[in-house]
């Protein structure tokens, strides 16, 4: 695509336009779209209005600029992971009606644990999990277990950065995430006690589609003081589930 | 933004790559791409190599592209749209616990119903909406309730134009949509019987977020000879409730 004067591509501008919006920030002004995007006030003038003819981008009345719902429907109509998530739905409804806690299911993106599905019961315990949202592959149950099964290029990569503690259980030093992630593989699921938040204990399981692959992390969040074995069973239980319901021919 | 030779703009390129993704193509050579979004073959290489890198795009080990999660990723965190469906959800699960049918939740989206959730039984019966798939607005049960709440320009653009007809019952004459319309805003809900469909009858109730105006349709697709009267109770039971959790202070 032509770069622009400043010599980044129309894709990048266009991504930044995009990525001005977070989960608390969802209605913007062009000008403060442009200036957070670091654009020309010309430019964010005109891609916005591209963007909005186009849909990607929505203008409300008072002329708020929002994401609009062309972007998500391409996004989600298109995507083999949402397919995977519309598969896992009714098994996370039974695991949840079931254990009451925290049911969420994850993918590894970019490095990260990112959130397809989160179900919760209003009663709840505390959970930093949200739709769309991402978790350090390192502290986070669905992280560890994803991280566990990843190519080792993706393993060594992550081994290699300094680790942030986020509690005083998370696993920080290089070794002993090395050893938990031996564990995870000869287990076959991840126990993850206060690693992120003090007052809850990760449970994961892995989902395969088909092959010897993990493609997705299975998860409940529980308050610490639980037992975990309930939760265990009916995540390894809807795992299967899942699994079978993925395949061409069930 | 800056104009390509042949004077569409560079967003409209953007877009008409993302748009040659669909529900049953999800994976694509480049060429492919270019093809069918009519782009020069070397525009097509280097606009999908920037959504790669930006990771809109992403390419698979046998070079296929497909949606990357990072879209989804922006459009889901930024959505008001998709915070509804999260208040929603737990209520559509107890709809669809209560009544085992097809449960659903649509919105107004450039002149038709767009399914933002759906939520079905496994012997749940014939339904032809799909997540981020979309309905005409005067044949669903959806569309109906969406179009008799819509603004005055809405309604009179999809009664100005010409009106499929799905099946024999569908309503495709201007006066007898009005009629309905009309009767849907004195009764609060629409009954639907095999107007998409033969075989099924669409009732959908509708959701308000804090003021009169209404956000969303909530759906139930029953086989045709099932009796209405409890889904359209557990309907409003949950509208009612979706409601209250939309509130901020609730």
């Amino acid at each position: 695509m032509a770069n622009s004067p400043s010599g980044d591509s129309m894709t990048d501008r266009l991504v930044r336009v995009l990525e001005t919006f977070t989960p608390t920030r969802t209605v913007q002004t062009t000008a403060d779209i442009g200036r957070r995007a670091d654009l020309p006030r010309s430019s964010a003038h005109r891609i916005v209005s591209e963007l909005v003819v186009s849909g990607l981008l929505e203008r409300d009345e008072t002329n708020g600029v929002r994401i609009g719902m062309r972007l998500w429907e391409l996004a989600t109509r298109s995507s083999d992971a949402l397919r995977l998530r519309q598969a896992a739905l009714p098994l996370m409804e039974r695991v949840q009606t079931r254990i009451r806690e925290h049911t969420q299911l994850a993918i590894l993106e970019q490095d990260e644990a990112l959130f397809l599905e989160r179900l919760s019961a209003p009663r709840s315990g505390a959970n930093v999990t949200r739709i769309a949202g991402r978790l350090p592959l390192h502290a986070s149950s669905s992280g560890l277990l994803l991280l566990a099964y990843a190519d080792a290029d993706t393993r060594g990569r992550v081994l290699a950065r300094p680790l942030q503690r986020l509690t005083p259980d998370t696993i920080v030093e290089p070794d002993a995430l090395r050893r938990k992630l031996d564990e995870i593989r000869i287990l076959g699921h991840v126990v993850a006690p206060g690693y992120i938040e003090d007052v809850s204990t990760g449970v994961a399981v892995p989902i395969r589609a088909g092959g010897p692959r993990v493609v997705a992390a299975l998860s409940v969040v529980l308050p610490r003081e639980n037992d975990t074995e309930p939760a265990l069973r009916e995540l390894l239980s809807a795992a299967r589930d899942i699994e079978r319901s993925l395949r061409p021919h069930s």
